[in-house]
Protein backbone atom coordinates (compact mmCIF):
# COMPACT_ATOMS: atom_id res chain seq x y z
CA UNK A 1 0.00 0.00 0.00
CA UNK A 2 1.29 3.79 -0.85
CA UNK A 3 1.90 5.72 2.29
CA UNK A 4 2.63 8.71 3.58
CA UNK A 5 3.59 9.82 6.86
CA UNK A 6 2.64 14.09 7.13
CA UNK A 7 4.50 15.23 10.99
CA UNK A 8 4.93 18.49 12.42
CA UNK A 9 7.94 19.45 13.77
CA UNK A 10 7.83 21.86 16.65
CA UNK A 11 9.63 23.45 19.69
CA UNK A 12 11.49 26.44 16.73
CA UNK A 13 12.18 29.16 18.52
CA UNK A 14 10.41 32.72 17.46
CA UNK A 15 12.49 33.53 14.04
CA UNK A 16 14.30 36.71 13.79
CA UNK A 17 16.50 38.53 10.89
CA UNK A 18 20.20 36.75 10.32
CA UNK A 19 18.67 33.07 12.03
CA UNK A 20 19.86 30.61 9.94
CA UNK A 21 16.75 28.27 9.92
CA UNK A 22 18.67 24.97 8.71
CA UNK A 23 20.25 23.91 12.36
CA UNK A 24 17.22 24.76 14.05
CA UNK A 25 15.20 22.55 11.38
CA UNK A 26 17.59 19.67 12.08
CA UNK A 27 17.74 20.26 16.00
CA UNK A 28 13.44 19.85 15.83
CA UNK A 29 14.25 16.79 14.03
CA UNK A 30 16.64 15.89 16.57
CA UNK A 31 14.09 16.46 19.07
CA UNK A 32 11.58 14.41 17.54
CA UNK A 33 14.54 11.64 17.47
CA UNK A 34 14.12 11.09 13.87
CA UNK A 35 16.59 10.96 11.16
CA UNK A 36 16.32 12.08 7.65
CA UNK A 37 15.99 9.86 4.57
CA UNK A 38 17.02 11.36 1.13
CA UNK A 39 13.22 11.30 -0.10
CA UNK A 40 12.27 12.74 2.78
CA UNK A 41 10.56 16.56 1.86
CA UNK A 42 11.05 19.20 4.65
CA UNK A 43 8.38 21.82 3.94
CA UNK A 44 9.21 25.09 5.51
CA UNK A 45 6.35 27.96 5.74
CA UNK A 46 7.27 31.23 4.32
CA UNK A 47 6.65 33.30 7.29
CA UNK A 48 9.98 31.77 8.98
CA UNK A 49 11.98 32.03 5.50
CA UNK A 50 10.98 35.47 5.35
CA UNK A 51 11.81 36.26 8.96
CA UNK A 52 15.00 34.87 8.84
CA UNK A 53 16.03 36.40 5.94
CA UNK A 54 15.02 40.10 7.04
CA UNK A 55 11.89 40.91 4.83
CA UNK A 56 10.40 42.90 7.58
CA UNK A 57 9.52 46.17 6.46
CA UNK A 58 9.19 49.09 9.11
CA UNK A 59 5.55 50.05 8.19
CA UNK A 60 6.72 54.05 9.47
CA UNK A 61 9.40 54.12 6.57
CA UNK A 62 6.12 53.68 4.22
CA UNK A 63 4.62 56.68 2.35
CA UNK A 64 1.26 56.38 0.73
CA UNK A 65 0.75 57.76 -2.29
CA UNK A 66 -2.58 59.50 -2.63
CA UNK A 67 -4.11 57.11 -4.52
CA UNK A 68 -2.70 54.37 -1.99
CA UNK A 69 -4.67 56.89 0.77
CA UNK A 70 -7.95 56.76 -0.93
CA UNK A 71 -8.47 53.57 -2.22
CA UNK A 72 -7.36 52.45 1.76
CA UNK A 73 -9.77 55.06 2.93
CA UNK A 74 -12.81 53.14 0.95
CA UNK A 75 -12.12 50.09 2.37
CA UNK A 76 -10.46 50.97 6.06
CA UNK A 77 -7.01 49.68 5.35
CA UNK A 78 -3.99 50.66 6.55
CA UNK A 79 -2.65 53.36 3.50
CA UNK A 80 1.30 52.54 4.39
CA UNK A 81 -0.08 48.73 3.65
CA UNK A 82 -1.36 49.07 0.57
CA UNK A 83 1.75 51.27 -0.49
CA UNK A 84 3.78 48.02 0.05
CA UNK A 85 1.83 46.05 -1.17
CA UNK A 86 1.70 47.75 -4.67
CA UNK A 87 5.76 48.13 -4.54
CA UNK A 88 5.64 44.55 -4.22
CA UNK A 89 3.57 43.95 -7.18
CA UNK A 90 4.85 44.33 -11.06
CA UNK A 91 0.96 44.01 -12.00
CA UNK A 92 -2.53 44.28 -10.52
CA UNK A 93 -4.94 41.72 -11.75
CA UNK A 94 -8.09 42.65 -9.62
CA UNK A 95 -8.44 45.91 -7.11
CA UNK A 96 -11.86 45.49 -6.54
CA UNK A 97 -14.27 45.51 -3.31
CA UNK A 98 -11.14 45.94 -1.01
CA UNK A 99 -10.10 42.43 -2.39
CA UNK A 100 -6.80 43.21 -3.63
CA UNK A 101 -5.09 40.44 -5.98
CA UNK A 102 -1.62 41.36 -7.75
CA UNK A 103 1.17 39.56 -9.27
CA UNK A 104 4.52 39.99 -7.77
CA UNK A 105 7.79 40.36 -9.36
CA UNK A 106 8.05 36.28 -8.79
CA UNK A 107 5.17 35.60 -11.14
CA UNK A 108 2.98 34.45 -7.90
CA UNK A 109 -0.62 35.70 -8.38
CA UNK A 110 -2.08 36.21 -5.00
CA UNK A 111 -3.99 38.70 -2.47
CA UNK A 112 -2.04 41.59 -1.20
CA UNK A 113 1.37 40.29 -2.69
CA UNK A 114 2.09 37.99 -0.36
CA UNK A 115 2.64 40.74 2.35
CA UNK A 116 0.99 39.87 5.69
CA UNK A 117 0.99 41.83 8.91
CA UNK A 118 0.35 38.75 10.98
CA UNK A 119 2.97 37.57 12.95
CA UNK A 120 5.00 40.29 12.06
CA UNK A 121 6.87 42.42 14.56
CA UNK A 122 4.13 45.09 15.40
CA UNK A 123 4.32 48.20 13.09
CA UNK A 124 5.88 45.88 10.52
CA UNK A 125 4.74 43.89 7.51
CA UNK A 126 6.32 40.51 6.29
CA UNK A 127 7.05 40.31 2.29
CA UNK A 128 7.55 37.44 0.44
CA UNK A 129 11.56 36.14 -0.13
CA UNK A 130 13.32 37.42 -2.75
CA UNK A 131 13.81 34.47 -4.29
CA UNK A 132 12.22 31.13 -3.07
CA UNK A 133 13.95 28.77 -5.50
CA UNK A 134 17.33 29.86 -4.00
CA UNK A 135 16.47 29.87 -0.29
CA UNK A 136 14.96 26.60 -0.76
CA UNK A 137 18.19 25.55 -1.73
CA UNK A 138 20.14 27.69 0.64
CA UNK A 139 17.94 25.53 3.51
CA UNK A 140 18.72 21.83 1.54
CA UNK A 141 22.03 22.85 1.38
CA UNK A 142 22.11 23.46 5.42
CA UNK A 143 20.00 20.71 6.35
CA UNK A 144 22.54 18.35 4.13
CA UNK A 145 25.93 19.87 5.57
CA UNK A 146 24.73 19.14 9.26
CA UNK A 147 23.22 15.95 8.55
CA UNK A 148 24.84 13.94 5.34
CA UNK A 149 21.37 13.83 4.24
CA UNK A 150 19.74 16.22 1.29
CA UNK A 151 15.72 16.22 1.88
CA UNK A 152 13.71 17.93 -0.76
CA UNK A 153 12.88 21.35 0.48
CA UNK A 154 9.16 23.04 -0.18
CA UNK A 155 8.89 26.62 1.10
CA UNK A 156 5.34 27.21 1.46
CA UNK A 157 2.43 29.97 1.69
CA UNK A 158 -0.95 30.14 1.33
CA UNK A 159 -3.06 31.30 -1.02
CA UNK A 160 -6.80 32.05 -1.90
CA UNK A 161 -8.31 30.51 -5.45
CA UNK A 162 -10.87 31.84 -7.36
CA UNK A 163 -13.99 30.00 -7.01
CA UNK A 164 -13.45 28.26 -4.37
CA UNK A 165 -13.48 29.83 -0.58
CA UNK A 166 -10.88 28.97 1.70
CA UNK A 167 -6.64 29.09 1.57
CA UNK A 168 -4.87 26.09 0.61
CA UNK A 169 -1.04 25.58 0.88
CA UNK A 170 1.01 25.71 -1.75
CA UNK A 171 4.65 25.85 -2.67
CA UNK A 172 6.30 28.79 -3.91
CA UNK A 173 9.97 27.41 -3.67
CA UNK A 174 11.41 24.18 -4.33
CA UNK A 175 15.07 22.27 -4.07
CA UNK A 176 15.47 18.28 -4.40
CA UNK A 177 11.48 18.12 -5.36
CA UNK A 178 9.95 17.99 -8.68
CA UNK A 179 6.89 20.49 -9.60
CA UNK A 180 4.62 17.84 -11.40
CA UNK A 181 4.32 14.10 -11.74
CA UNK A 182 3.23 14.03 -15.99
CA UNK A 183 0.98 10.94 -16.55
CA UNK A 184 0.62 12.29 -20.13
CA UNK A 185 1.57 9.55 -23.00
CA UNK A 186 0.34 6.88 -19.69
CA UNK A 187 -2.75 4.58 -20.48
CA UNK A 188 -5.80 4.44 -18.92
CA UNK A 189 -7.47 1.32 -18.25
CA UNK A 190 -8.65 0.89 -21.75
CA UNK A 191 -5.82 0.96 -22.98
CA UNK A 192 -6.40 4.96 -24.31
CA UNK A 193 -3.65 7.80 -23.79
CA UNK A 194 -3.89 9.86 -21.33
CA UNK A 195 -4.08 13.59 -22.31
CA UNK A 196 -4.47 16.72 -19.38
CA UNK A 197 -2.76 14.64 -16.47
CA UNK A 198 -0.60 16.64 -15.27
CA UNK A 199 -0.35 16.90 -11.58
CA UNK A 200 1.14 19.46 -9.32
CA UNK A 201 2.28 17.22 -6.68
CA UNK A 202 4.29 20.08 -5.06
CA UNK A 203 1.71 21.78 -4.43
CA UNK A 204 -0.24 18.88 -3.30
CA UNK A 205 2.86 18.23 -0.64
CA UNK A 206 2.16 21.85 1.00
CA UNK A 207 -1.32 21.45 1.13
CA UNK A 208 -0.59 18.05 2.92
CA UNK A 209 1.89 19.37 5.25
CA UNK A 210 -0.52 22.68 6.06
CA UNK A 211 -2.86 19.83 7.84
CA UNK A 212 -0.75 19.62 9.95
CA UNK A 213 1.26 23.28 10.92
CA UNK A 214 -2.11 24.70 11.34
CA UNK A 215 -2.37 28.62 11.78
CA UNK A 216 -1.26 28.58 15.28
CA UNK A 217 -0.18 25.14 15.75
CA UNK A 218 3.70 26.79 15.71
CA UNK A 219 4.50 24.06 13.69
CA UNK A 220 6.40 26.00 11.03
CA UNK A 221 8.17 22.65 9.80
CA UNK A 222 6.75 19.44 8.21
CA UNK A 223 8.19 16.31 7.19
CA UNK A 224 6.70 14.29 4.13
CA UNK A 225 7.84 11.30 4.34
CA UNK A 226 7.02 7.37 2.33
CA UNK A 227 7.28 8.22 -1.10
CA UNK A 228 9.69 10.11 -3.59
CA UNK A 229 9.17 13.28 -4.82
CA UNK A 230 12.66 13.83 -6.01
CA UNK A 231 13.51 15.81 -8.64
CA UNK A 232 14.85 19.29 -10.17
CA UNK A 233 11.77 21.68 -9.92
CA UNK A 234 11.42 25.36 -9.39
CA UNK A 235 8.62 27.11 -7.26
CA UNK A 236 8.62 29.10 -10.73
CA UNK A 237 7.37 26.04 -13.12
CA UNK A 238 4.82 26.33 -11.24
CA UNK A 239 3.81 29.64 -12.69
CA UNK A 240 1.46 29.79 -15.44
CA UNK A 241 2.95 32.26 -17.97
CA UNK A 242 0.83 35.54 -18.52
CA UNK A 243 0.30 34.30 -22.10
CA UNK A 244 -1.02 31.41 -21.45
CA UNK A 245 -3.18 32.49 -18.63
CA UNK A 246 -7.01 33.41 -19.22
CA UNK A 247 -7.64 35.18 -16.15
CA UNK A 248 -4.99 37.65 -16.00
CA UNK B 1 3.78 15.91 17.31
CA UNK B 2 0.99 16.09 15.00
CA UNK B 3 1.07 13.25 12.74
CA UNK B 4 -0.97 12.16 9.76
CA UNK B 5 -0.90 9.41 8.07
CA UNK B 6 -1.83 8.95 4.06
CA UNK B 7 -2.72 5.58 3.53
CA UNK B 8 -3.73 4.20 -0.62
CA UNK B 9 -6.47 1.57 -0.53
CA UNK B 10 -5.79 -1.20 -3.37
CA UNK B 11 -7.40 -3.88 -4.83
CA UNK B 12 -10.80 -2.52 -5.62
CA UNK B 13 -12.15 -4.20 -8.95
CA UNK B 14 -13.28 -2.11 -11.75
CA UNK B 15 -16.54 -0.22 -10.83
CA UNK B 16 -19.24 -0.35 -13.12
CA UNK B 17 -22.98 1.15 -12.79
CA UNK B 18 -25.00 -0.15 -10.16
CA UNK B 19 -22.00 -1.40 -7.88
CA UNK B 20 -22.28 -0.35 -4.34
CA UNK B 21 -18.92 0.97 -3.52
CA UNK B 22 -19.12 0.91 0.58
CA UNK B 23 -18.65 -2.09 0.60
CA UNK B 24 -15.64 -2.56 -1.60
CA UNK B 25 -14.21 0.22 0.37
CA UNK B 26 -14.38 -1.65 3.83
CA UNK B 27 -13.30 -5.27 2.17
CA UNK B 28 -10.28 -2.88 0.98
CA UNK B 29 -9.68 -1.85 4.76
CA UNK B 30 -9.77 -5.79 5.82
CA UNK B 31 -7.36 -6.42 3.12
CA UNK B 32 -5.25 -4.07 4.74
CA UNK B 33 -5.68 -5.24 7.77
CA UNK B 34 -7.40 -2.25 9.15
CA UNK B 35 -10.30 -1.00 11.18
CA UNK B 36 -11.73 2.48 11.47
CA UNK B 37 -11.61 4.85 13.76
CA UNK B 38 -13.98 7.58 14.17
CA UNK B 39 -11.60 10.46 12.84
CA UNK B 40 -10.62 8.63 9.81
CA UNK B 41 -11.09 10.12 6.58
CA UNK B 42 -11.96 8.25 3.49
CA UNK B 43 -11.17 10.32 0.37
CA UNK B 44 -12.72 8.51 -2.97
CA UNK B 45 -12.10 9.87 -6.26
CA UNK B 46 -15.10 10.65 -8.18
CA UNK B 47 -14.31 8.94 -10.94
CA UNK B 48 -15.52 5.26 -9.07
CA UNK B 49 -18.54 7.19 -7.59
CA UNK B 50 -19.28 8.42 -11.23
CA UNK B 51 -19.12 5.13 -12.52
CA UNK B 52 -20.87 3.46 -9.78
CA UNK B 53 -23.97 5.77 -10.12
CA UNK B 54 -24.04 5.26 -13.39
CA UNK B 55 -23.05 8.84 -14.92
CA UNK B 56 -21.43 7.86 -17.71
CA UNK B 57 -22.60 8.73 -21.14
CA UNK B 58 -22.96 6.96 -24.69
CA UNK B 59 -21.23 9.45 -27.26
CA UNK B 60 -23.28 8.02 -29.99
CA UNK B 61 -26.54 9.45 -28.46
CA UNK B 62 -25.32 12.95 -28.37
CA UNK B 63 -26.31 15.43 -31.41
CA UNK B 64 -24.04 18.20 -31.46
CA UNK B 65 -25.10 21.86 -32.06
CA UNK B 66 -23.89 23.77 -35.43
CA UNK B 67 -21.44 26.23 -32.93
CA UNK B 68 -20.18 23.31 -31.24
CA UNK B 69 -19.27 21.64 -34.28
CA UNK B 70 -17.32 24.60 -35.24
CA UNK B 71 -15.74 25.46 -32.36
CA UNK B 72 -14.54 21.54 -32.34
CA UNK B 73 -13.05 21.25 -35.71
CA UNK B 74 -11.39 24.39 -34.84
CA UNK B 75 -9.03 23.36 -31.88
CA UNK B 76 -9.88 18.92 -33.11
CA UNK B 77 -11.90 18.35 -30.28
CA UNK B 78 -15.10 15.52 -30.62
CA UNK B 79 -17.95 17.59 -30.98
CA UNK B 80 -19.98 15.36 -29.35
CA UNK B 81 -18.06 15.88 -26.19
CA UNK B 82 -17.68 19.23 -26.57
CA UNK B 83 -22.24 19.35 -26.28
CA UNK B 84 -21.93 16.85 -23.21
CA UNK B 85 -19.64 19.64 -21.20
CA UNK B 86 -21.82 22.39 -22.43
CA UNK B 87 -25.04 20.37 -21.27
CA UNK B 88 -23.39 20.05 -17.83
CA UNK B 89 -22.79 23.80 -17.59
CA UNK B 90 -25.18 26.25 -16.43
CA UNK B 91 -22.71 29.47 -17.44
CA UNK B 92 -19.62 29.57 -19.63
CA UNK B 93 -16.68 31.20 -17.57
CA UNK B 94 -14.18 30.59 -20.52
CA UNK B 95 -13.70 29.35 -23.87
CA UNK B 96 -10.45 30.21 -25.24
CA UNK B 97 -7.49 28.55 -27.40
CA UNK B 98 -9.32 25.34 -26.93
CA UNK B 99 -9.59 25.69 -23.16
CA UNK B 100 -13.05 25.48 -22.08
CA UNK B 101 -13.98 26.42 -18.52
CA UNK B 102 -17.58 26.32 -17.57
CA UNK B 103 -19.34 26.31 -14.21
CA UNK B 104 -21.06 22.74 -13.58
CA UNK B 105 -24.90 22.95 -12.42
CA UNK B 106 -23.35 22.20 -8.94
CA UNK B 107 -21.67 25.70 -9.16
CA UNK B 108 -18.06 23.78 -9.30
CA UNK B 109 -15.60 25.81 -11.89
CA UNK B 110 -13.08 23.43 -13.49
CA UNK B 111 -12.38 22.42 -17.13
CA UNK B 112 -15.07 20.65 -19.20
CA UNK B 113 -17.38 20.94 -16.66
CA UNK B 114 -15.54 17.99 -15.40
CA UNK B 115 -16.74 15.49 -18.01
CA UNK B 116 -13.60 13.22 -18.95
CA UNK B 117 -13.45 10.48 -21.17
CA UNK B 118 -10.39 8.79 -19.63
CA UNK B 119 -10.92 5.52 -17.84
CA UNK B 120 -14.65 6.25 -19.58
CA UNK B 121 -15.84 2.98 -21.40
CA UNK B 122 -14.70 3.30 -24.95
CA UNK B 123 -17.36 5.79 -27.05
CA UNK B 124 -18.45 7.09 -23.37
CA UNK B 125 -17.55 10.23 -20.95
CA UNK B 126 -17.82 10.22 -17.54
CA UNK B 127 -19.92 13.26 -16.17
CA UNK B 128 -20.22 14.45 -12.18
CA UNK B 129 -22.11 12.82 -9.58
CA UNK B 130 -25.27 15.04 -9.70
CA UNK B 131 -25.08 15.66 -5.81
CA UNK B 132 -21.31 14.72 -4.59
CA UNK B 133 -22.43 15.52 -1.09
CA UNK B 134 -25.58 13.25 -1.44
CA UNK B 135 -23.00 10.43 -2.43
CA UNK B 136 -20.55 11.31 0.54
CA UNK B 137 -23.18 10.87 2.66
CA UNK B 138 -24.24 7.49 1.29
CA UNK B 139 -20.82 5.99 1.42
CA UNK B 140 -20.49 7.22 4.51
CA UNK B 141 -23.83 5.77 6.03
CA UNK B 142 -22.61 2.24 4.20
CA UNK B 143 -19.32 2.01 5.76
CA UNK B 144 -20.78 2.78 8.93
CA UNK B 145 -23.77 -0.13 8.21
CA UNK B 146 -20.76 -2.14 7.53
CA UNK B 147 -17.94 -1.10 10.46
CA UNK B 148 -20.54 0.53 13.10
CA UNK B 149 -17.84 3.04 12.90
CA UNK B 150 -18.75 6.24 10.31
CA UNK B 151 -15.79 8.25 9.11
CA UNK B 152 -15.31 11.26 7.36
CA UNK B 153 -15.97 10.99 3.64
CA UNK B 154 -14.92 13.61 1.18
CA UNK B 155 -15.31 12.83 -2.55
CA UNK B 156 -12.31 14.43 -4.34
CA UNK B 157 -11.38 15.17 -8.46
CA UNK B 158 -8.36 17.15 -9.78
CA UNK B 159 -9.42 20.77 -10.79
CA UNK B 160 -6.71 23.27 -12.85
CA UNK B 161 -6.22 26.01 -11.25
CA UNK B 162 -6.04 30.06 -13.26
CA UNK B 163 -2.59 31.34 -12.88
CA UNK B 164 -0.83 28.33 -11.36
CA UNK B 165 0.29 25.22 -13.72
CA UNK B 166 -0.82 21.40 -13.21
CA UNK B 167 -3.78 19.84 -11.57
CA UNK B 168 -4.66 19.57 -7.81
CA UNK B 169 -6.85 17.19 -6.24
CA UNK B 170 -10.26 19.12 -4.55
CA UNK B 171 -13.19 18.06 -2.18
CA UNK B 172 -17.01 17.79 -4.97
CA UNK B 173 -18.54 16.24 -1.65
CA UNK B 174 -18.18 16.22 1.92
CA UNK B 175 -20.07 13.88 4.40
CA UNK B 176 -18.92 14.26 8.31
CA UNK B 177 -16.02 16.31 7.89
CA UNK B 178 -15.48 19.76 8.15
CA UNK B 179 -14.54 21.96 4.94
CA UNK B 180 -12.40 24.89 6.63
CA UNK B 181 -10.36 25.71 9.36
CA UNK B 182 -11.61 29.21 10.32
CA UNK B 183 -8.77 30.51 12.73
CA UNK B 184 -10.17 33.96 12.43
CA UNK B 185 -10.25 36.02 15.96
CA UNK B 186 -7.33 33.73 17.16
CA UNK B 187 -3.74 35.88 18.04
CA UNK B 188 -0.46 35.69 16.25
CA UNK B 189 2.51 35.88 18.11
CA UNK B 190 2.13 39.34 19.09
CA UNK B 191 -1.42 39.16 20.10
CA UNK B 192 -3.13 40.26 17.08
CA UNK B 193 -6.20 39.18 15.98
CA UNK B 194 -6.30 37.06 13.00
CA UNK B 195 -8.36 38.12 9.75
CA UNK B 196 -8.16 36.22 6.82
CA UNK B 197 -7.18 33.31 8.08
CA UNK B 198 -9.93 30.61 6.77
CA UNK B 199 -8.21 27.65 5.09
CA UNK B 200 -9.68 24.70 3.24
CA UNK B 201 -8.88 21.38 4.74
CA UNK B 202 -11.18 19.41 2.85
CA UNK B 203 -9.71 20.55 -0.03
CA UNK B 204 -6.21 20.52 1.26
CA UNK B 205 -7.07 16.58 2.20
CA UNK B 206 -8.14 15.95 -1.47
CA UNK B 207 -4.42 17.18 -2.39
CA UNK B 208 -2.79 14.76 0.45
CA UNK B 209 -4.61 11.91 -1.08
CA UNK B 210 -3.62 12.53 -4.49
CA UNK B 211 -0.41 12.12 -3.48
CA UNK B 212 -0.63 8.28 -3.03
CA UNK B 213 -3.66 7.84 -5.69
CA UNK B 214 -1.17 9.33 -8.25
CA UNK B 215 1.60 7.13 -8.14
CA UNK B 216 -0.24 4.07 -9.43
CA UNK B 217 -3.24 5.27 -10.84
CA UNK B 218 -5.13 1.99 -9.46
CA UNK B 219 -5.78 3.51 -5.97
CA UNK B 220 -9.60 5.00 -5.94
CA UNK B 221 -9.69 5.29 -2.17
CA UNK B 222 -7.25 6.63 0.45
CA UNK B 223 -7.30 6.18 4.23
CA UNK B 224 -6.51 9.99 5.95
CA UNK B 225 -5.79 9.65 9.52
CA UNK B 226 -4.27 10.96 12.65
CA UNK B 227 -6.15 14.12 13.07
CA UNK B 228 -9.78 15.05 13.78
CA UNK B 229 -11.06 16.50 10.70
CA UNK B 230 -14.83 15.67 11.56
CA UNK B 231 -17.62 18.37 11.23
CA UNK B 232 -20.77 18.94 9.01
CA UNK B 233 -18.96 20.68 6.13
CA UNK B 234 -20.28 20.18 2.66
CA UNK B 235 -18.89 20.76 -0.70
CA UNK B 236 -21.15 23.36 -1.67
CA UNK B 237 -19.77 25.46 1.19
CA UNK B 238 -16.40 25.11 -0.90
CA UNK B 239 -17.90 27.30 -3.90
CA UNK B 240 -17.65 30.42 -4.16
CA UNK B 241 -20.29 32.68 -4.49
CA UNK B 242 -20.27 34.05 -7.78
CA UNK B 243 -21.58 37.34 -6.86
CA UNK B 244 -18.60 37.65 -4.49
CA UNK B 245 -16.19 36.16 -7.34
CA UNK B 246 -14.04 38.27 -9.34
CA UNK B 247 -13.03 35.87 -11.73
CA UNK B 248 -16.55 35.09 -13.37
Amino acid sequence: MPRLEIIGLTGLPEITAGVALAPLMVAALDRAGMSLAPTDVMVVTQKIVSKSEGCEVDLATIEPSASARAWSAAYDKDPRLLELVLREAIRVVRMDRGVLITETRHGLVCANSGVDVSNAQPGHALTLPPDPDASAARLRAGVAAATGVAPGVVISDTFGRPWREGLVNVAIGLAGVRAFDDHRGERDVFGRVLHASVLAIADEVASAAELVMSKTRQVPVVLVRGLDFGGAGRGRDLLREPGRDLFR
